[in-house]
């Protein structure tokens, strides 16, 4: 039986993001179920589409022959045990841990950035982006760790892959990359600042097939939701 | 080498706990570098401690020869892949996955337990907690939703492990009892209400000797940080 990930809209849900993206891009099949964001009331029809299979009540979630999985790390160590020969952490054992350093990083952090901005793909938001940038230090300190943390990384890398292909976090593509994907869309919505060589990196990620997917289903859905929507009246 | 554990205050740093009583309880040995808190500016010693070793300037940091592990989950699955035969997460897959799981919520989740009810082992602050208890509905949810998750993973274990001692979340300690040890403190400093069954397994988690080993070290302190002390004005 094939694996199934209820996912968010694609347009808002940065964190169904990350599991979609790592499956897709590593070749792992799932039947996608989307569940359409209405309201996070408990009497939403989101909240009872998710009745009885994940008692957080959130996206996402996978399951495995009826068992669930949730929490995108949870999701992440489970795909990486069940595929082994995918190597969706990196082979070395230090890059390994290095790898879920950072993702438990950004599970836990980078709250400035996650809340002043969050994820529209289908929106230019830049000039409210400036405001963000010039007015909130908060995601000014959330992104001089983000450049850190990608430069330290992308520093270790050689120039080119084998495949003649740039070098993503790790070298090849990771888990760690799909949890970095949303960030690389905030950037680019909001269009904050960057050094060109991580600006290189996020045109590298967003040229993904499995990231490219995606944004090409966010663009095909349209609805707006104004709680997902702080600084916009309409499409 | 030794590996060693770089911590904050036993009394305060909830964090820090986890990654502690993990090796402490499951008899990884390691050596303790205690970095006192005195404040979390940039110009703090606390700061200036960690400086060079972890660039998110936070605790727990694990270090095996020069390398750092930082963040809970990450040192909790580096220390979980070095030491396979101490079983750090459950041998079952599922229940591995279910552990993640729940691992990761609290990681990222609970955000209303935490904030309101600081981690603060040595005080006794069951008026406070009343009172938080009467107003914060969020924290209600919080207790709710820990109770759900308590009592299905308790209701699956059988009533005694055959040592005759009753089972911890999984059975046997796992990394999922370390996760939520620090929870059970903020229960018993603020006196939240329990039902009975989920209270003795506060109780166990408490009598742990890895437990016990960290609540001694915490009320041998003698700190009192009033960032650390919305409730208090000394001790
Ligand atoms: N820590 C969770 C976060 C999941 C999450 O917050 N998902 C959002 C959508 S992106 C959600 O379902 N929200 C519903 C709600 O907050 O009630 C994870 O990593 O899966
Ligand atoms: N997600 C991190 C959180 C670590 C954390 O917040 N640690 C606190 C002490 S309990 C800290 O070092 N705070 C310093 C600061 O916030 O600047 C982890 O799991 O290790």
């Amino acid at each position: 039986m094939a694996l199934q990930l209820y996912i968010g809209n694609k347009n808002y849900s940065s964190w169904s993001m990350r599991p979609w993206v790592l499956m897709t891009q590593a070749g792992i099949p799932f039947e996608e179920i989307m569940v359409r964001f209405d309201s996070f009331e408990s009497d939403s029809a989101f909240k009872k589409a998710l009745r009885g299979l994940n008692p957080v009540g959130k996206v996402p979630v996978l399951v495995d022959e009826g068992f669930a999985v949730w929490d995108t790390l949870a999701i992440g160590e489970y795909l990486a045990e069940r595929f082994p020969d995918k190597r969706l952490w990196p082979v070395d054992a230090r890059d390994r841990a290095r790898a879920r350093s950072v993702c438990a990083e950004m599970h836990s952090g980078f709250g400035a950035l996650r809340s002043h901005c969050p994820m529209n793909i289908e929106a230019a938001l830049t000039d409210t982006g400036r405001l963000i940038w010039r007015d909130q230090a908060a995601v000014r300190a959330d992104m001089a760790r983000l450049c850190g943390l990608w430069g330290e990384l992308l520093a270790a890398q050689p120039e080119k892959m084998p495949d003649g292909s740039a070098p993503l976090l790790f070298g090849h593509f990771s888990i760690a990359d799909a949890y970095f994907a949303p960030v690389c869309m905030r950037i680019k919505t909001y269009g904050l600042p960057l050094p060109a060589d991580l600006q290189a990196y996020v045109e590298r990620v967003a040229a993904l097939p499995g990231v490219k997917a995606w944004i090409d289903g966010a663009l095909a859905e349209h609805d707006f939701l104004d709680f997902e929507e702080p600084y916009r009246l309409g499409r």
